[in-house]
């Protein structure tokens, strides 16, 4: 599969040419960048091998005849290049926002404007493979970090009916690449390292999308009250979500579903101590948990992954396996680094 | 005041040496330690000056006529240096949680053994000044660090009846060095750094307190889920409560609500953005934030602070400046450093 | 004395104000900024008290009538504002660059231009109070952080003929505040967290900073090699340097030329160990030790500091109290804190 | 080849068994521990897949019959447990120190003490294969993450005559996990984090290991002053090493000798700014480069490598691939994750 990269000086940008180089079925044919572009891949990303290669910029008729494109683009800038390229009958895995939302309702309410192309909202799968079915797609919306964390520690409970779709409170700590690596005074080592504090109370634009993955998998209504932080370290997200019981479940069975669910996905490990972030940074995985606070009558659903992995970059893959009919794992890494 | 400081060589003890130093009322007559008991200070905190200066043993017999002590010591040890020194008539300000639950049972509840003086349960002050009436007394135990940041964030609100005393979340964040100086593979840097995680969920010995500090001031029974996590950071925490509205108050109420209760209050400060425990380090503040999400109806009550100084040392030496009858402030940091 | 500080928005500017709050002889008159003028100190410095100060911008005919002023301004910016100041009767602390090269020859090396009151060279005092008298001094240029590390750890050795003055290899490690609060890609936490690397390389400013020095002191031409490094930390300096021995010292004797110069300085404490930067930071200290490598014929001499205190901030206060006839350690820390 | 790995807890270890998992000629027959032994992966590497996986005895005797070995155990260890196997017929990588040093009285200049077995200094390849040739060595030793970095920067430069044998200061930067798993309080995050200090200044054992390399490759008598630091991150380490010109190269001509040396070496890369450990960490190689600083008459080398991999694990592996026959770059990363 010829495949182009559109956002490649970025973090996720860097970590899906990673992944496209170690990829047997995957060749990296054209690597789009805004302010770099012209310049060489070891100036944006030193880590990577074969730096002296080109940056094009990020315009899809710069990129050649492709099959594949992953669009790792800020918010707003991947619908026109996402309808382009799919109008055009290439493959797209877009790792922005713009596609994600399945409504106009719900995207007014996250964006607070209209959606450039509306009728396009619904028509883009929700590249979360563990809960929904990415086959046949061409065209994939790979989810936000905080959505997939989030939805992976609850969404095997709430299917089961052990949970309640309302009452939901999701405290989630984020790495500061989770920010991307934009030239912000609050980015600053100085300013982030041995420090923690929330942000985008009550407003961030991925409540309404772990809404409507909640909704679109039980058909109710749920209501989650997010609140993200800013953990001074670069990779890793928890998510912490506690939810009111239905009918009192206790930690083993809590547990047992989530086992049960997970039993036959790859990249999603059940465990049964709180995860860490450390566990899964550098992997594709997600590790999952739970807990039953009995007395309250909550459950404590946790989940930990790699921001710019199952988080990104390995996951719009992992989307991009299914979609090419490759092996859903195929080049991505089950391991991690630790530490 | 000759004064005492017995666990000297731990992380709050260290801070208690360096604050007394620097108080025009108190005169650091003696400082035990364990481990380092017939060494000098210098070895065990370089950071400190007059680093020539001996540690004694932990035993109140060493330290010779004092007036006050404070106890630094590991949970169980501060039980009968305590008990020896009030019955001496020492002013005793004891950091560990030996004194700080009021019955027998609520202490059975959080550290599953008898507590081994039940007769003086309930008679020590909890050392909340912000909160609890200390005046008259001579023993103080001072509160946990979590406990400190979770009752400054909710107890206006509570009092006020904007929030209910049931269904409350606490998901708190702290820097290692809540966890003391412990020789513990998992407070390893190798092990902490660039990773984060929840531990001890639904079992951690805060919960019991925070639940006692808010009945004992609401005369309710409450009802808290209680998730710390670790954070990679040396100093700081950070509590995110989230809790049920009583009748829908919108943010500007609920801060109106903080900004009134805590008027008077010299180390409390509310502020219109999420607190971020880098604005406290260094100093003996709380800030104090709140949010209304009314879509869900709950409140989003948040503090921060220095674990070691408002959430141990600072906290300590207020309560004895209370006791002593020096002003709350004295000797007492104001201003933090950043970064 | 009525205060001003100009460049109160940055990093040193922050620890100025904390510094001056805290002095009983100093009286915080007018705080200057270039962005933020107009704006409050809590804004910029939230871990400040009183926050609700009002910044001026960076003009000295703004701010009144004062006795003494601190710049804290850009390289290049500080020339004109401290010239105007000290030519209108106000003692100058200038706490960058503009002043401190005693000849047009050597400005000329190290910043490749003509220096704009080129009379001004050599009249202005150069701050490192252990090492230059201060007495009588109006107007005083504070040295920067890596001169002050490097100069306190090899300046008695040299002086006592113990080390060549030239064959001078100074490696230092420096925490990121040492390059202010600057906006740059290199300094995201993104970048800088869990790495290290060298900068400057042969090309560092502060080479013929730290060599004008060793010449005032000896009347020698000295030569070093200077390799400033950045550390993923937030403060902290430590200045490993290497220079060959003349007649071949041990240890002992090298540690007892330390020993013997610095016995009447308050705040350089000789030690028998390697110097960490953490056992500085947050006081005003130097901690300095020297090895002997007889084998090879070098010696080894460290120094630690807080780069925003003994390399900053702290240091232009020391100069105050000298220049204002204050104790010279009025309102400084000598304990710091750990962690 | 049935492979075992000896010492599979620690850090090193980890990794080990990360590269065996991936590389398409080892077969990972057998992992020996200590203290886990009887335990999982699991439990000791959250991080690895396939957790379940059994750890046995740190015994040769219980592996079963294997081609390979790789010996990540404590200094000290590996001398009986390697020289069993290497009798047995089995392939030995050493990653330990005790086959490293080629005579008796080089090994007692290091450690202080005799080798066990003496007659087997010197018969053990020293595998830093960019530098010394392991083509028919069936037992490898190898080299220390410091030696890696500090020859990997100066040989070329010594080889070609350039730079002189003695006078050379190295100056060298290590992140914590260079020190291992061990549980020591200088290890804690509490001491480690927001610091850098020196160790074993004059009494490193890595530096007769460094001479010996540097013996080895010129046949002349070097000699190296040996600083290491520890710096507050996980991975990565960085050799900055000073060394007195011979004829007085400029810049491009150290480069060019660097350039011309590393052409035909996959992991070697030679640029031309100062190497960061970031860009080195997660993969197998060395970045190196070098700067003149003719005024003084010295070289300036750096080589940043990650320690766990080009200076641990993946140096290992690449040594086994040379002596098993492999593609030397077999199952080895060149690209590593950043941040």
């Amino acid at each position: 599969m010829r495949t182009a990269v559109f956002g490649a000086s970025g973090y996720a940008g860097g970590e899906l040419i990673r992944l496209i180089d170690g990829h047997p079925g995957l060749d990296l044919a054209y690597m789009g960048a805004h302010t770099h572009a012209g310049g060489v891949l070891g100036d944006v990303h030193p880590q990577l091998s074969n730096g002296h290669r080109l940056l094009g910029p990020n315009d899809p008729a710069e990129a050649g005849d492709i099959d594949l494109a992953f669009l790792a683009l800020p918010h707003g800038a991947s619908a026109t290049v996402g309808h382009h390229l799919a109008a055009a009958g290439v493959k797209v895995i877009d790792l922005g926002s713009d596609f994600r939302l399945d409504t106009e309702e719900r995207y007014l309410e996250a964006y607070g404007s209209p959606h450039p192309y509306p009728d396009q909202l619904g028509k883009w799968a929700y590249g979360l493979p563990e809960l929904f079915d990415l086959s046949g797609a061409q065209w994939v919306a790979s989810p936000g970090c905080y959505p997939t964390a989030t939805l992976l520690a609850v969404a095997p409970l709430l299917l089961a009916g052990l949970i309640e779709p309302t009452g939901i409170i999701a405290d989630c700590l984020s790495g500061v690449t989770g920010a991307g690596r934009a030239l912000k005074e609050e980015l600053l080592f100085g300013e982030v390292a041995e420090g923690v504090r929330a942000y985008a109370v009550t407003t961030h634009r991925h409540r309404p999308e772990i809404e409507m993955g909640l909704d679109l998998l039980t058909g109710k209504t749920s209501r989650v009250t997010f609140t993200p932080h800013l953990v001074p370290m670069q990779r890793g997200l928890l998510a912490t979500v506690t939810a009111p019981l239905v009918q009192g479940s206790n930690t083993s069975e809590l547990r047992a579903c989530l086992y049960d669910f997970y039993r036959t996905k790859t990249f999603v490990e059940v465990i049964d101590v709180p995860p860490q972030t450390r566990w899964a940074a550098g992997s594709n995985r997600a590790l999952v948990s739970a807990f039953s606070d009995e007395r309250q009558g909550v459950a404590i659903a946790q989940c930990a992954i790699d921001n710019l992995l199952k988080g990104a970059a390995g996951q719009a893959v992992q989307a991009a396996n299914v979609v090419c009919g490759f092996s859903e794992a195929e080049g991505l890494p089950l391991a991690g680094w630790m530490p």
